[in-house]
This record gives C-alpha cells, sequence and structure tokens, in this order.
C-alpha cells in the first residue's frame, strides 16, 4: 500500500451517506442506550451507540458490507478476500454471502478457534497461516492470483471506512445535539469513519478518538503530524492492536479534534462498569473511550452530552479480565 | 398471611392498566431484542423483553414502584418496608426514595455485601438479621411495629402483582401479534402480573411459565390444583427460590396456561448463549424461559412468535457459572 494518496483516494461525508443508503437492508440499526448511573460517576450525559449488538457483534460490518456492495457485477462474481484474526473476517464473510459472493479468509493459525469457526459459519473459505503479517500478506497475495478475487482491507479502504462511519451518522441522528463524540482508535476505520459522518451537523461535536497507551501509535502520529510506526503493541483492547492505515492517518490528521490515552487497569474497570450497570456485553476495546471519560483523560466536558461508539461486544467468557 | 382470598385481594387486567399508568414516569419502557442467531437454534421467532435494562437492573423495580405509587399520604407518611436478600429489596428502596418516603429493608446476614449496599446505596435502612424465614419475618415485624411502615411483599401483594405485569403489558404494545409469553416463575409475581396483561388481546398468545427443576413447587401446585410447599429449593437461578404465594397461585391457575421444568445445565447453557448471541447480561432466572426453548420442554412451537420477559441482570461477574 502505498504512501502517496490523492484527495481521490479518501472518502467524503457524501461517501458516508451514500453508503448509508447502499447498505440500509443489511446492519442493524442499533440503539442509543442511556445510562443514569454512569452519567453520574461521569458527570457528563452519556449516549451509548451499541455497535456490540451490530450483526457479528461489531461495527466492522458496516464498513465489510459497503466494500462487498460497491463491488461490480463482474466484481461480485470473483469474490472478496481478507486476511483477519478477529472481526473482520467474520463481518466480510457474513457481507459476502449476502451478496451471494465467494469470501476467502486468511486466518494466522494461533487465532482462537472460535473466531475461525465463527467465519467458516459464514461460509467462507478459511485459509490458515503462520502468524506474521509477512506470512498473511503472502497466503492472501497467493490466494487471490489466481482467483481474482477483490482484496479487502480491514480498514485502510475508502469504502470500508465510509461504511464505518454509518454508524456515527445514526448517532447523530438519532441524539442532535452532542458536544462531543468519543470513539476507539486503532487501525482507524472507525475514528476516520465517524469523523467524516458528523461533518454534517453544524455546529458538529468535537471527535477526541481514545487508544490504548500501550498500542499508542495514534497518538504519537497525531502529535507529530506523520504516521509513525507501532512499535510492539501491547493491550488488552485487542481490537486496537493494529496500526493507523494510511488514509485513515490522513483523515483522522484533518477531521479529529484530539487523540488521548488511557491506561489497561482504566480500560478494565470501563469495561467492567458497562457490563454491571448497563447489563451489556462489550468488549475492551468498545470500553476505552469510557475509561477515557472515567479516568479524566479528557478536559472541560463536565455537563456535556457526550456519544460513545461502542465498537464491539467479541469476548472469550471463559477467559474474562477480573 | 392467609389462605383465604376473596375476589377483592385478586388484581385484574385493569389493575395492570392502571399501574402502567401511575407508574408511567418512573420506570424504564425497556427495549424488545430481536435475535437471529437464537431464532435459527431454536426454530421460533423471538422477542425479548429486556428488563435486565429496567432500573435496578430487574423487573421487581416495576412491582414495587406502584406498590409505593399506590399509598395514600398518610401511609407514604409513615413509609414502607420489606425483607429480602436479593432485588426486591433495592427495588422498593429506590421507589421509596423517588417518593420520597423513608423505607426499612431487613437483610439476611449472609447476603452478599453488593446487594446489602445496593439497598443502603438507595437511602433505605438496612437492618440485618440471621438467615431464616422466621427471623426475617419477626425482625420484619419488630422493625414496623413502632414505625407504621407499610409491609410490601416480594410478590404475594395485589399492587406487586399489577405493577409487575407492565413489563408484559409493553412487550405486546410493541409486538402484539405473539403466539406465545415465556416467563419465569419463582414466587409468581411476574408469572401472574402477565398472564393478566395479556388478557387484554383477543386471541391473546398463551402464556406458559417456566421453573427450575430443582425448584419445582410452582409446577406441582399446578399439577395438584393446590398450592403445595417448596421442599430444599436447589437451583442456580436465585430468584426463583422462592414458594408460590397465594394470589400467585391462584392467578397462575387461572390465567397461566401451563407450567414446564429445565434442568440447571440447561439453564447455563442457555445464559451464556444470551451473552454470547444477544451481547447483553442476563441472570440465570431470566435465561430460564430460552433453557425451556432449547431444551424442546414446549411442544408445538416451531415457527411461532414466541415473547420472553428476560427478567433481570443482576450477577455477580466474579462468580460466573461456566
Amino acid at each position: 500500500m502505498s504512501n502517496s494518496l490523492s484527495e481521490a483516494d479518501l472518502p467524503t461525508l457524501a461517501d458516508v451517506r451514500r453508503a448509508a443508503a447502499r447498505i440500509r437492508p443489511f446492519p442493524r440499526r442499533t440503539p442509543v442506550l442511556t445510562a443514569s448511573s454512569l452519567d453520574a460517576l461521569s458527570g457528563v450525559k452519556l449516549f451509548f451507540k451499541c455497535e456490540n449488538f451490530q450483526r457479528v457483534g461489531a461495527f466492522k460490518f458496516r464498513g465489510a458490507c459497503n466494500a462487498v456492495q460497491s463491488l461490480s457485477p463482474a466484481e461480485a462474481a470473483r469474490g472478496v478476500a481478507t486476511h483477519s484474526s478477529g472481526n473482520h473476517g467474520a463481518a466480510l464473510a457474513l457481507a459476502a454471502r449476502l451478496r451471494g459472493a465467494r469470501c476467502t479468509v486468511v486466518v494466522p493459525r494461533n487465532a482462537p478457534t472460535v473466531k475461525r469457526a465463527a467465519v467458516a459459519a459464514y461460509g467462507a473459505d478459511v485459509v490458515l497461516c503462520e502468524p506474521t503479517l509477512e506470512a498473511r500478506e503472502r497466503t492472501l497475495a497467493e490466494a487471490v492470483a489466481d482467483s481474482g478475487q477483490v482484496v479487502v482491507h480491514p480498514y485502510d479502504d475508502a469504502r470500508v471506512i465510509a461504511g464505518q462511519g454509518t454508524a456515527a451518522l445514526e448517532l447523530v441522528e438519532d441524539v442532535p445535539d452532542l458536544d462531543v463524540v468519543l470513539v476507539p482508535i486503532g487501525g482507524g476505520g472507525l475514528a476516520s469513519g465517524t469523523a467524516l459522518a458528523v461533518r454534517g451537523i453544524s455546529p458538529g461535536p468535537r471527535v477526541v478518538a481514545v487508544e490504548p497507551l500501550g498500542a499508542d501509535d495514534a497518538y504519537r502520529s497525531f502529535q507529530a503530524g506523520e504516521r509513525l510506526p507501532s512499535v510492539a503493541p501491547d493491550t488488552i483492547a485487542d481490537g486496537l492492536l493494529t496500526s493507523l492505515g494510511v488514509r485513515n492517518f490522513e483523515l483522522v490528521r484533518r477531521h479529529v479534534d484530539d487523540i488521548v490515552r488511557v491506561s489497561e487497569g482504566a480500560i478494565v474497570r470501563a469495561m467492567r462498569l458497562l457490563w454491571e450497570r448497563m447489563k451489556i456485553v462489550v468488549e475492551p476495546s468498545g470500553a476505552v473511550p469510557l475509561a477515557a471519560l472515567l479516568d479524566g483523560a479528557v478536559e472541560g466536558l463536565a455537563g456535556q452530552r457526550i456519544g460513545i461508539v461502542l465498537s464491539g461486544g467479541n469476548v472469550d467468557l471463559d477467559r474474562l479480565p477480573w
């Protein structure tokens, strides 16, 4: 993937709106939940966009669905492919099935069996590889060399970014007068899509992305004004281990107001509070924005109306972090 | 409590409707969620009324709120009292606080500290007692002897039953064409209120109550046609350990179509499925109806539209049953 981008490579608010219209029959319109006890704890008014209730258990279905629904008939006939150890693989598999398209997912051998089974259950071909990025990319290239399947990157893809933005589009339709939207950031698909989506509102909410301290390449890149590599990322928020993408960095640089960081302990505390107080299952990555609020990582919010995208709910119930 | 009941002691559908109007400002109108993967597993179309999202985390708030809002000003000035080791104590405490009324809750010494703390946090006076029914009732009688506080029984109370029925009233408003409503049964507050609530629909859904095999006094009473005592009840569904009440038995006998039983293993499997597939936190008691469906305990449901009242979501996240 090249570092040189043209404006044509970057999705816009119009692309997010087109994505919403294109995929309308497929994703759930997830509810926006409130929680007075968490309002009392945090001193703000919270609105949670529950993408943990989304199909395949995460917002990832939106982007994958927009990518697949954007294919020409000829492309769809060839199918799609990706490499993934997590939610994107299952999301692409389901999105492909809904279009009747073939899907191949390259999965590292060390990925949890349950995730591999989920991808297979949605009808995708699973190809195992060694658990290195090099092996994943090589195996994927080999898999598509003959088939001509269209590769759909999990986040550094204009169609995927536009699709992820549809969650925030629904959030601001349901709660139009938000002061701030908080969103987790890893590869940057959700964060950049969200930042685009809220640009249709005037005066729009600020967008603050939140990143684990243990995987803070987006924070460092944002501060430095250039995309910096991820170095030995380590966090319980497994959805945020990936490095910020090229398109994602450019959009975040332009449209995200700030990036803040949170500790592992704060993430686990926030995750547990969401389960206990709201009775919902949220994965560690999804708890990262609330962790920032409870830790005071974002200043000047007292009394404001805060939207939070709860990104997903796929956790291993046998291995909870408390 | 006497075993001789007059018709005037029994609430009706009209009482459930009056309760709904009386308490309208206070409980959440909880959402009805669907889950296509659970539909596929069970072969029916499921509609989950999510009382795990209710205030204090359980439907119990509805009945307590109706009881407290039904008090005369003079009664309210004296306050309310109950004994409870579980959700009813917290529910009554919050309901009293919302009316500015005093509340005393007698709590057995062996109740979890977290439950005692919840009752106290809602502003109630907590009185500890030995963990026997005799000690609970005696301590409660002593506590109210001087104060004149009105005792609100957790389920064998017409106001409480009418209040619990408001959950099903909302369910059938949102999904008017249900074939069956499944509801857990313990003391019978929720089951009898639900059976009353759906009588406004013609042809109304059948109401089937579901009980753990390890605490099946309602099933045995229903079969025998007389209220039989509970004998050493033992189940993970701690909300269903109590014995069917007098009013509750009479209403169940008249208005519930059937009672079926489920094993402990089926309850845990259903609970885990609700967490994994729907990303919601449901307590064991709340999973009992789905357990019956997955175990085939209710016959002739294939393809039908089934409402399930998910009764609550208060679980100890440090002690999950898997």
